[in-house]
């Protein structure tokens, strides 16, 4: 017995996917499943007369979501899939990613034993990014990855201060500032000097960019805390806040930014295998650089 | 009505804590309270008939532990008084510590507040080292800040393997091995590279000291994670293990050293408007470094 | 016998340069010399027939230019005097900067003594970006602390091939590239995580913001290289090119984008007991945090 | 004409190099070469009389000297070589080394091509520390990597005072401080947080091991320059001073050690296609953590 009866597929659109969503589909219809397909799937799959949603009302009618991509899919899908609270599973298109780590050539074995009940899921902290002018909250926006605070086309600095469950942390000049889920922590956040978080620790990860004061360092707070970005007026520069790459248009520099714990999960399925250290020392290439393996100590 | 009754001092051996721990001594006593004092603190206060107690012991016998000093003397007070479950206040000697945040001015008003029972406490996981000899506890070490695992006298990188709950974590190649407390998250750990962990979370943070591979970055994990480090041999340097820069005298190449979360915590004393981010702020230099403070947006 | 006959005044536009200008300017009248004034010297020294020549021709009229105000303001004087290899003397406003090392207090006996031959003089590598279309140089600007190749608006990575002196050196994905003078390696390039070179290096440095791939650190090159940047295209991100903050506009992502050494040396003069490690151990706050400045051994 | 008459050969002692020592050694042979031997390369030739002799006076006998191993025996071969001013040619065991770019495969067609003429010589900047004490120098060692100077079995910070040609740059708390020359840029000193230098630059690198302040960044000074330590004292830590992983044994904390160029060059001769930008690439992983390569602009 499954519990999972109608399933969604998520595609990335581009030509080698279309093999992958064929088989997948053949195999869930075969199982007796209802499928749904986005846009993207159902091109893939053809002009036929098949059950095809966006994303969002995918999420809705599915009780379970696979991604066919890479970690730009996944992220695409959760963002829809996230305020429907569904399950996501991750296959990749040939190449590892930090969130897709089930393989074209074993994906249909693997969804065979996700379907009976074989698997493990992770709940991962997802962000909210509001936008709030004089006191309304104009804008919302989810970040599975990070919302991201920064400059606007000058390349002058900005300054924010950043104000946490209504503290002040710190005033930053800065390229701007990253806030960062676990999740995020291998993304961006890491290319900007950022740790590696767990991914299902509820933390919140800020990093700045390029900080002028170099003590300023990144820092972990609790998934609890709430982030409030002030801007500082005075210089001309416009700001950008985006949201996993998504920009948020038309934000004033007398708006303030306030980002926090999402209500919902983002609910990751993995094999029953799933190992994130694995995945880590894959795509950080450890063990590779020059580090010749020695024997392990046994005792 | 307080609910410290015995209340015992802990001095560090500078001359200019002398008057301070005076000055506590007669107020404490003004208060009708008991005074227990650590051997340094007996001494500063002269040769009269005190009751003077090594650490460990005074903790056992106290409510509350004033810690006279730096940092460091707060870690020699807190490595007795977690066992024994005993909260620590932090009085300074005119410089603020991350840890010792009352001045020697204020001392007399902030102790009877505490006293008052106007006060936070923070809780602060604490971490133990085990060292292991053929499957067998040999040796037991608290650390308030970190344990490191490091390379001895000879200057060649030691390589390590580290498993993290029993799943393999990666194989490094350096010049040891931070695991830190979010407490050492600002003391060596920051040196080393690694983030600034809001004090009071439960998680752990791995960070290598010059990894050989550039990829090998800092790690915040669950503070519910038990780590394990191997070390790897054939090389034929020696290691060192010292918790809160105190060794353990004599692991050997062959054993293996688990770190994990003390089953207390350490429990930290604060007046009641403590802000760890204020005392962040003026540790890290922040806004001292050619940022001129700007004017917050004030709508 | 001075060799500086013309000496000009670049000036701040902030109210309190004005008595420095004026006492400034009187002094070297009573010297005998002939003062020319950029606008902004001039207005503060009032509506009168003074000689006031833009920042360009200022710097051809005139022997020796005095910056008054911060590293900004110099920057901008620079930027004029190193085409007419003019000498420059800093002069700051109250708080040191890594190129204004005179203080408003001391600045008249210090001209004084410079004037009168007593002075070292710095001669620094400068930076040219050349705007390269079809093979034709389009535009050129020179950069006293840095070109910076970076993305523009969207959020999204850009990616660029690098090649020195002809030769491939890497493809980037990243924020942008700084290609920096050792003047500019403690201004953006430091908080983009690049060294510190000491100013009189003839070297260029090379550090990539945020890159995708951890291991591409910053690099330092031979002052004679020359570094050519070249977009990769198939992203819809248009680009940005600046030198020291200053855009150059149309940068298309069809141009190649060439920086070298520029054929004339910035020319800074000092007073005699100028020293470069001392304005560093105060810009960056060096034994100030919490290093207690320890006894030194003398034998 | 070759003007390379005698050539030495100093391997590794590793099974796999006897053949790539024999047939170097019988090519050599043939052209009518003299071949001298290291005591490692003449045992994994066998016991036959051949020409044999320590590295340092096999330096002095031979025009040219190959060194078969990894990066560690070429700066074995280097540092006795460099007094000698003999070029070297590295050949790797199979895998590429920053240092020993000759593959074992191509090494006899290499080899016969730099005889006849076609090679590139790098000359690159060696240093040397001198330990004073009372005035004398009582030990001098050469650094073709790095002189390291930290501490001493202990685990708590060590103080230095560091001077460049006599004057005053800072006091460091840290593990040590790495003086690295540009060819020791890419290893230790990179995984202390250093730049990359390219290997030919006059310029000596100085990176704090994880120092107590964090502003205390990498410095790269001219070639030209001295650097002198003094050891703090007051604290009863050991110190260590070690040249390319060598330690110098008996340093006292009231030793001064003094780093500088040394007066004659490393000479590592290449063949003529040599590129160091491609050593980089391929040693740092550029190119294959996750970035996909795009084809590049052409015009």
């Amino acid at each position: 017995m499954t519990r999972f009866e109608t399933i969604g597929i998520v595609a990335k659109p581009a030509q080698e996917v279309g093999p992958v969503v064929e088989s997948l589909y053949a195999c869930l219809r075969r199982l007796g499943l209802r499928v749904l397909l986005d846009p993207v799937a159902g091109k893939l799959l053809g002009a036929k007369p098949f059950d095809i949603w966006e994303v969002g009302e995918l999420s809705r009618r599915c009780d379970l979501l696979l991604s066919l991509g890479g970690d730009g899919t996944l992220l695409h899908t959760a963002r829809a899939a996230v305020p429907a609270e569904k399950p996501i599973v991750g296959i990749n298109l040939g190449r590892l990613g930090f969130l897709v780590d089930i393989s074209p050539e074993e994906a249909v074995v693997r969804i065979g034993e996700i379907l009976e009940g074989r698997f493990v899921e992770e709940r991962r902290l997802v962000l909210e990014a509001v936008v709030i002018r004089s006191g309304q909250a104009i804008q919302r926006e989810l970040a599975i990855n990070e919302a991201v605070v920064h400059r606007w086309v000058t390349p002058s600095m900005i300054e924010l201060s950043i104000y946490v469950d209504g503290r002040f942390f710190s005033t930053q000049r800065a390229d701007g500032l990253i806030v960062a889920t676990p999740t995020g922590s291998t993304a961006y956040a890491l290319a900007a000097g950022g740790p590696i978080l767990y991914p299902t620790l509820a933390t919140i990860l800020l990093v700045p960019l390029n900080p002028h004061t170099l003590t300023q360092r990144p820092v972990v707070l609790s998934g609890k805390s709430a982030v409030e970005v002030h801007f500082l007026r005075g210089r001309s520069v416009q700001m950008e806040v985006s949201c996993d790459a998504v920009s948020i248009p038309n934000v004033r520099v007398s708006d303030v930014v306030r980002i926090h714990r999402f209500g919902k999960p983002l609910r990751l399925i993995h094999p029953e295998d799933y190992d994130f250290f694995a995945i880590l020392r894959e795509k950080m290439n450890w063990g590779r650089m020059g580090c010749p393996k020695p024997t392990r100590v046994e005792e």
